[in-house]
């Protein structure tokens, strides 16, 4: 079960509040890059997790931070959203040109949340569980982790770059490390197993006569003026383990 | 921040596994009655709360506590697709009915999450987080939550009577119960702040000169061919607190 | 079956067109606080109440009264887009300022609905019908419509306050006064039951064996460095009216 | 202003319950062929309409009646649910046969709307309103509010070869009734308005100079093996009205 | 199967580029009126279409086009993004009014998508499949073909409106062209299967019986206190083939 | 632009069709783990690629491929549709079981698409292209890709045990193999680029001071009451290239 405490896990501070960067970080909580998602997916995968008693902790451990991250960013947007106007006064007090009295702000955050975070993404689109990825094979559900905090680092770095708030930006390269660390951690898993090359193709436990594997080791080129691009995918050995995995790769036109 | 340890809130058994109650108890999960819905809309409420710590801590306290109300669940659905079939010569086995060898599973449960829960509700649609409600309003969050609340013990209920499993029905009996506590806890935040009586009209705070009081008390009858019905909402003192509210309630036809 | 006069319910006057505003009244058109919601909500309701024919009545003549409300919030929108520039030659006029030519304006108002009102909230994002909350329990669902009236005064007064327009605000007050007196109608309908403590816990009719009421009374303190706070909600007599319900409410640390 | 009144618009009778074809139903009410789409679509193409009153009104008409269809199919889904089992001890008596105690119906309409009609589709899908096509033109809405008739009698006619039941054929024969009569009505509002070729292409106003008219009549064979068909979009008179529009149409490959 | 060349169907040039004009464009491949719906539309029907061989090459024909406009479109989206900010300080440099640093871009295409399309309308939300419509019946889906070209060139003039750029009306010019040809070659199926008045009502194999047809001819007047608008609607003969279309249409109220 | 041929990939036979593994195929279609949306990804990812031609052209060569997976996919749901019961009769001549005469088919493939594949997955639920994963960075774009291909082999490899018709098999066989040769070309992108050391931590071109390094490399332990999991993500080098990347993960408990 679950338990909080109070502290949060990295503290969070806004120089100079800003709605529209409030806006912004709605992306890392709703987005598909976001912090519900992460936790979602561990969490329902750890759920899931029949073997390795280690994968699953790690999963329901790092969920749990996940939820965290969640909670600092809440907090990040309702410190932008301090002070924002909520009235046509007070917003044509701050911005005297009349037609864009809301100043790039998401209007929800107005209207709906009471200068609140919303699980949503930096348009106002309502997270969507279906982008919960957990297919209970262990190979799959790594690789969607370790993407999903490759989107995330990507997203948070971006955001750093959208601010000049010193206490944003501190904010920011906390996040940016430890989607480094999760990237690395996922991937270690798949090390652990015997490396990537154990593991591909993707299940690993698909016996050979399921598969035709005449088809299994070409590059198709379906573009009619184009050559294939010569490079690591149609030449050299096979990334994977399996039997016929010594075949070279190799590019065709059907 | 979030902590997670490794007990269960309540303990989980399944006397004999069912994939159909799994398809179920989905609904418990990712539909709008469900766990993930409370413990993402008190975890937004309580990110966006500003004035009285204690309703603050109750709910950041209380979505923990849902949290582990979603894992509860991910085991019993796990537990209820245990021996399920993953083949065609399994599921005949079971079933010699050619028509309908899923027999009342969802079919995702099989081909998508590896016999896992999934954050979907009964019907396969994924959770959507625009179910999350949270206006910053206390009285109207207080009376969302209740809401909430009230839909989970009816499903609840609802749950109990299609199962025969004891070990369910023991489960689901504890669900039942915090669903009665939780309904009273979030009613009682509203009798703290001085009953129903004194949040009515909710806001509270909108100024008499914003509303146009003509119109705030009469049963409006749009039915053409039926006389408005008798009840308290159309005699008796107003249910509110503010000073028209001594005007009594009527019906009108307009 | 249902009928239409010409006359609006009450009448919509723009003074100076915004479309802007046209954006944020959106939100009470097709946002979860909004009237598309709670029409079809109590039509759903109501085309599903099996028990006192008041109570049916009252849904669909309510049901039929908040149509009314779509339409008059459909005028609204379309008056603040009456003369709003539909090519960049009118916009750029009205607006030197070259990187914001659409002022704050919803997109779509000006390339899909030929500026006139959607069925989307105030971010374009469309209203789903998940959002109709009906589960056949009376006082479940009366609890559920007092809480979108609810949110649908709390949006309805923050619009009033980001507008300075006089028929706008005008406008604006009746909703509200309406509001006020659709959260009293449907709390009047738990009075006539015998008040909410009748019908708590919600469903009233889940018989005690199916509840585990060592588990119905107590706040679950799930806060590792915080104490319960105390309140109403940990101390007095429940708010239930079931025989148990004499057992005082308490704070527990699992 | 809408009003109700008691009477369906025709009598909905069920001789024999069937939780199944309740499920079926679901797609006549939000399903995108359903009665949903084209009340709200006819309502909100209604609240733009600026031309011709009798446009206008007809919308405005023709949507109120499609109200009161969504009305008889919410009656038709909850008479096919009386009587449907609420508990495993029922569905078992019904249905010996352990792992379909379910038996095709919505799992939904037994565990979240007590038996009743819910605005999604018959795979439980809930409608969102992105399906209210409304753009202003009236010949392009004409189009849209044809085809969906055509969708809805598509609908109403399957699902009268689905059910041997004499009240639920008797009332779909009136569905099937109406969708020929608004199929026409839509498409006379087009011969009203000079006929298809004034309308095309659709919107007629757009200046010839922004059309680019070298393109805008031949068939595109993109199809590297095979002709282009022959007929009469590649043969013969444009369909459309402008100048232009001597020119015949061709076939091409680029 | 399919195969890509490397052309663009039309050359896509942007003088200037403009990201507000990129999330505009944005409706064009994600909207309900784009190229992502069409394409997919035509293809679905194509994979389902069973009789005239015509019919089915002629859909999978213009799906591929379809699929060769949204690549176009990607282009142009690309383009207008070329040099947009991707910080604070470039924002900033660019527009020196502090609370409007995006300009009316899509916050998406500088966070999540590294200045290239996305599958979203103008609003930012992602397009979804429930837009495909395909029923198998050729007159239902070619009347939905047409409404879709309809509702594509209508934004297209939109669209071409909203730019001042030589290159982007030059492109537009083209998509207004292609869609009013489409418009015509879908229509024109109708025509080769005998007309309009051939397959009214759709779907024209429903069998009479199937229809109550007293309700099959006349405009239903739901206004209370209008008269039903004089036209096509409520006099001369159906539009319909079948054998009672001889009747006229007239007006009723119930 | 894009071109079509008419013979399909790979040959789609079906010995005896099955209306249940009909709806079981549409996961492969529409589901997260199908094809619309690995054809939309790479189409995506190809039209905002700016740097190495190969690659682009590469995303471009295999979207197209993917088209055509979606192509015979909707033939395999076709052929299984083949003859199913469309009418009460018919269904209960095949199974004269009355309660579940539908069998366990997917109910819209008889009511709504006229026995062909339509864009959903196995529950029904539409595909939304929020799916489609496309940043713009390489690195995160080719997990994305080698993700979506691992669960497409997981999906495929399970529909090929649910199924005993040995068309069915032999084309599940295709699908399998070309996803394990997908899986190896986007990581051989990542090979090519330097490996997976030289693309971590994604991005690779965030600058090292825009990141709080002290928090880059331990695992976080939120378990109360379990040590932290030994493993390679708690000992050993960084998987990451970077100056820092010397330094151990080691496991921390805040």
């Amino acid at each position: 079960m679950f338990h909080h405490s109070a502290k949060l896990q990295y503290p969070v501070k806004v120089d100079k509040p800003n709605p529209e960067f409030a806006m912004l970080l709605q992306q890392a909580i709703g987005g598909i890059e976001g912090e519900i998602r992460v936790a979602m997916q561990y969490f329902f995968q750890a759920m899931g997790a029949r073997g390795d008693d280690r994968i699953r902790d790690m999963l329901m451990s790092t969920a749990t931070e996940e939820l965290s991250h969640i909670e600092m960013l809440g907090h990040a947007v309702a410190l932008n959203l301090e002070g924002a106007p909520v009235s046509y006064q007070e917003a044509t007090a701050k911005d005297p040109v009349m037609n864009a009295i809301l100043g790039g702000a998401n209007p929800r955050h107005l209207l709906s949340s009471g200068l609140s975070a919303m699980p949503v993404n930096a348009n106002g689109v309502p997270f969507d569980m279906s982008h919960v990825y957990a297919t209970g094979n262990i190979g799959a559900d790594m690789l969607a982790n370790a993407t999903a905090e490759a989107g995330g680092r990507v997203l948070a770095s971006r955001l750093y770059n959208w601010t000049d708030d010193h206490g944003m930006k501190d904010f920011l390269s906390f996040l940016i490390a430890r989607d480094t660390y999760h990237q690395q951690q996922w991937l270690a898993v798949i090390e652990e197993m015997g490396g990537m090359k154990s593991q591909l193709p993707i299940p690993n436990s698909t016996p050979e006569d399921h598969e035709n594997m005449q088809h299994s080791y070409y590059y198709l080129n379906t573009l009619l003026d184009k050559e294939a691009p010569k490079g690591r995918w149609a030449e050299g050995p096979s990334l994977a383990w399996i039997s016929h995995s010594t075949s070279a790769s190799t590019a065709l036109r059907l």
